[in-house]
């Protein structure tokens, strides 16, 4: 097993029995991007000489004793929306040339500090406007979409080009490309994470979180980042805990609610399949399976794209009228349509959010987390643009990958997604647990819990 | 002295001390309303069966020692925008023709329970969108506006034809027809008076207060109204309280804010001189003067139409469609145009009173008040459209009316505007004390000791 392969748990507790040293495991990854990058284009920039330079400095302070904890000496990706100061914000974007950001962004800083070691900055959408990362290919099939809009951080991640990675997540862009590259992805509750020096896509439903390999991955790495900030207006300002889970998996007592409507409409049967065996085994640790009723959800699509996209139009506002063919058409569109918006469609978004807040709030007393497919397809051919369902019905591919994770973005609830399977194409299925606001811990539980029954993961083979 | 020519407070007094009786008190009144009201038109409805009725059982309830306290057998006028279970709720609009609220909004209901009479439902600007009150004349002078869009309550209180009544304000509505009437107004703290059963003109800027003839009165009003309704989702949790202020006259201590900006732009000359007089008087009784710059003053129109326009839209949405000839023309237009407005305009509306309100905070922890005209200008005459201001600029007269009254909106903070003066053709004048969110009280200990200063004031006398 080379280094690149370790889970970032493992890494650490490598790194910290002095049985692994940080340069080695940077040299592994950058090894490995030299081998992958060419077929999957998972990154923007890499940085392998600074990368190298903090590995000596970690291993350097890790031998005087200085050890800062789990993510020292660990490399990782971020998104390319995210400041790291002196380097280039591109967005994936040639609106961004020539960008440099002044300054780190607040979770930049937090894995700085950490002791993270930046392997590069990953490819998203452009702007994070889109769910399939068009520059990126599937870690599992190059001629599939790798997801988005943090395909690049997702598929660094699966390929073992990065041990952890950054993502935002505003519609679903961390948990779409984490589930379609078969790795895990957990968007905090709304206001945990600061997004200070991280771009905007749609401020009132933008997420940051973490990627990572498996779950206690995902939690080490959410311990590093939540906290109040100021400079984000909506930062709250819950208490710093540990979101590391038990080793435990007896889940008796805990009560998994699974949806009778919507979250099993209109998705793939192997990915229904798959899911449900995995409500299943979450029953056989102890878990009580509880129906529950989804609300308003014939309103989610109308109130996600009634925010997102005058909110997007209006942080573009000036280059869209200064640059506007510096945007991939795909993009240009989505933003000029923003200044056709009305203003009631907004405010009756506006509305309807609260509304369903509350609802998912009184659905929420009922039960202890949800679980539900993330994506209703695995990842699609790159260039396909609509799913044809078995009743007829033909979705966009957008629509479909943004469908089942919007919610918890309106709602600002937390959502983890975790892998549960292959289909017979051997592409990655993914489950997400859906919680209570500020319930990340037990989210958390719960998919460690799953994740330890079952057979250790490889990583990604199409690279 | 006639009994309808008493303040609540002493109206209270004596009906306390049993030399008055509701009865009494109400008869006078609905005599003074047989007078007046052909001349002033403030009410759409008067109930004088049911005032006579409600006056003898506050009557029978005192001398049986079931005294309420100090709202118990006084006569009052309720904008007809406040619900009163089994009467019409007009908005002083044809598109309410035939309607008949089921229940009463929080407030009526509070007042009634504190034993107040209803003596009617008073006019106002049709669904509260505009600032004169085309249908009632001002109280002081027959061919002047009465102000809006509470002009019925202004007029009815200033006239002797309620002791007290409740209007709406959304960019000014009890401030300005308080001024143009010489009576006071007090717009609360956002969410301090729930507004359950109100109709909405633009839910985010509406607030419910009272109009009454002195500060003391306000201040009895609102300690009925104050306390968290949850029917009305902006409700205050904030604990119920006494405001009625202290006798004291003694300011020392206190620091009165001037604006140096905005505030004492294009406003009539002897507004200047009155409002500046009041502010000398506050110095006299111990205050400290300070200087303060108002921020984001240009921000200020754009903010209240921006957040307005649509939100009043879309409470209209189904009647602009079905049945717009019913709407006077100056009210479906601007309905009208709240459907072009582009949602951009609407959220950056709301970014800019999220500063705003950080900007008003941070000004408000230099100073305890600020003290400002009310309106730029007295009461125009009926008609009339635009004010030509000295430099020579033209400002229709909404706009003039609205400019001083709205960043309280915006930013919720409470005013209370109350009469000093009067100009050369005998028009009364208005000065509003603002304060800190939750600061009702010493907005009114600042009021009530003013006006201790001041001799008695005598009703209007224009019917």
């Amino acid at each position: 097993m080379q280094p690149y392969e370790l889970s970032l748990t493992a890494a650490a507790d490598a790194i910290r029995q002095r049985q692994l040293s940080p340069v080695e495991l940077t040299d592994s990854v950058l090894r490995r991007v030299a081998q992958a990058e060419p077929h999957l284009q998972a990154y923007v920039s890499v940085t392998a000489e600074h990368t190298r330079r903090a590995a000596r400095a970690a291993e350097r302070d890790i031998a005087a004793g200085r050890h800062r904890g789990p993510l020292h000496g660990i490399p990782m990706g971020l998104k390319d929306l995210i400041d790291v100061a002196g380097t280039a914000t591109s967005a994936s974007s040639r609106v961004r040339a020539g960008h440099r950001a002044q300054a780190d962004s607040t979770v930049a800083a937090r894995l700085e500090e950490a002791g993270a070691v930046l392997v590069g900055k990953t490819h998203t959408h452009e702007f994070a406007y889109g769910l399939t990362t068009p520059q990126t290919h599937n870690a599992w099939d190059r001629s599939r979409v790798a997801g988005g809009s943090s395909g690049g951080s997702a598929v660094a991640v699966a390929s073992g080009m990065a041990t952890f990675a950054l993502g935002t997540d505003t519609g679903g862009s961390i948990r779409v490309p984490a589930a379609l590259n078969g790795v895990v992805g957990l968007k905090p509750t709304y206001g945990l994470v600061p997004r200070h020096g991280v771009t905007s896509l749609s401020w009132s439903l933008d997420h940051v979180g973490p990627i990572a390999r498996t779950v206690e991955d995902a939690a080490v790495v959410l311990t590093a980042l939540a906290g109040h900030d100021p400079r984000d207006p909506a930062s709250l300002t819950t208490p710093v805990r540990d979101y590391r889970p038990d080793a435990g998996t007896n889940l008796t007592g805990l009560r998994v609610g699974v949806p009778r409507n919507y979250y099993f409409d209109h998705i793939g049967p192997e990915i229904e399949a798959s899911v449900r065996r995995a409500i299943d085994q979450l029953q056989a640790l102890g878990a009580r399976i509880v129906e529950v009723e989804i609300p308003m959800t014939r309103y989610v699509q109308a109130t996600q794209w009634g925010l997102m996209v005058p909110e997007a139009t209006a942080y573009h506002e000036a280059t869209l009228r200064t640059v506007p063919e510096l945007y991939r058409d795909d993009v240009r569109i989505l933003l000029e349509a923003g200044e056709l918006m009305p203003a009631g469609d907004y405010l009756r978004a506006q509305r309807s959010r609260t509304l369903m807040r509350q609802e998912w709030a009184r659905m929420l007393r009922e039960v202890d987390v949800i679980a539900a497919p993330s994506v209703p397809a695995t990842a699609v051919e790159a260039g396909q643009e609509t799913i044809t369902w078995t009743d007829g019905t033909v979705e966009s591919v957008s629509d479909a990958y943004v469908r089942l994770s919007s919610p918890a973005n309106i709602t600002g609830v937390p959502s983890l997604s975790l892998p549960v399977g292959h289909d017979t194409a051997g592409l990655p299925i993914g489950m997400q647990l859906l919680g209570r606001p500020l319930g990340e811990s037990t989210l958390l539980r719960v998919g460690h819990a799953y994740e330890q029954t079952q057979p250790a993961r490889d990583l990604a083979h199409a690279a």
